[in-house]
């Protein structure tokens, strides 16, 4: 078999190969970061990111594909009906993804000035951040974490 | 300013933005997934990937200059000496990353066959999630998380 220059399209036996066909690149990456700090229109979309109008057509019809996004009807007083794109409720979970890359940056890689915001709880305002807990909502550090762990050891049922 | 079919390099003031140019295509994320299962040698990752030399070797470059794998010699019996790629501290942090992307998979695109492999404690056995927590480690509902509050509200110092 050929190496290849693209990802195979059929890595589909592994969860993280099939998320990874839906958020695809960076672009889509960044218009779901933008989705999830609420914003729903195209003109919103391609101003903020200053993405060109077709691929930003293109990788919003990807994300409404993937199930992640879906168009609804407005309209403002005096203009005609437009699209703005939404978020599905899978695609508002994305925010833990989301929260992970945030928080790594934060660490990792971070601003000189610090970070502009931080992760909170919308009712308590309090800090949040991403982490492993197990059944009984107890922490699990990285290095103890195993992606790859076989099904139904120390477990009833598979992780859905 | 002219739109753009590329994502600006400049995004520098988001931690998000700043963590996908590093991790920036879908190919780097694949490599890293490989790393995160123990892989490390050059031929493992081209064949289990099935990825071009000349990609794996550019994609490999881009991560260790982003300080996510670093090269180290390695030798066995009767050959000459190699390069194997390992993940540093950073990346191996990375593993939050990955399990939310596969906890999404798991949940929003499954298989018909179910999950290959779930998310354990290595020292446990137990099933682990991603999930956001505060600082008393109480979990917080993804509805809940806003990833862009104001710093200092409700918070004596900023996440770091």
């Amino acid at each position: 078999m050929p190496r290849s220059h693209e990802p195979a399209a059929g890595d589909t036996r592994c969860s993280i190969g099939r998320t990874l066909q839906i958020l695809g690149d960076r672009w889509s990456l960044l218009i779901l970061r933008e989705a999830l700090n609420g914003e729903t229109r195209f003109s919103e979309f391609r101003d903020r990111l200053q993405i060109a109008s077709d691929v930003l057509t293109q990788r919003l019809g990807v994300l409404i594909e993937g199930g992640v996004m879906e168009k609804r009807p407005y309209r403002e007083a005096g203009s005609r009906s437009r699209m703005a794109y939404h978020l599905t409720a899978a695609g508002r979970e994305l925010v833990v993804i989301f929260g992970a890359l945030q928080q790594w940056g934060d660490q990792h890689c971070p601003h000189p000035d610090g970070p502009l915001v931080r992760r909170g709880s919308r009712t308590s305002g309090r800090s949040l951040r991403v982490a492993f807990v197990d059944e009984d909502g107890r922490e699990a550090p990285v290095d103890d974490v195993d992606l790859g762990a076989p099904l139904r050891h120390g477990s009833a049922r598979p992780v859905a």
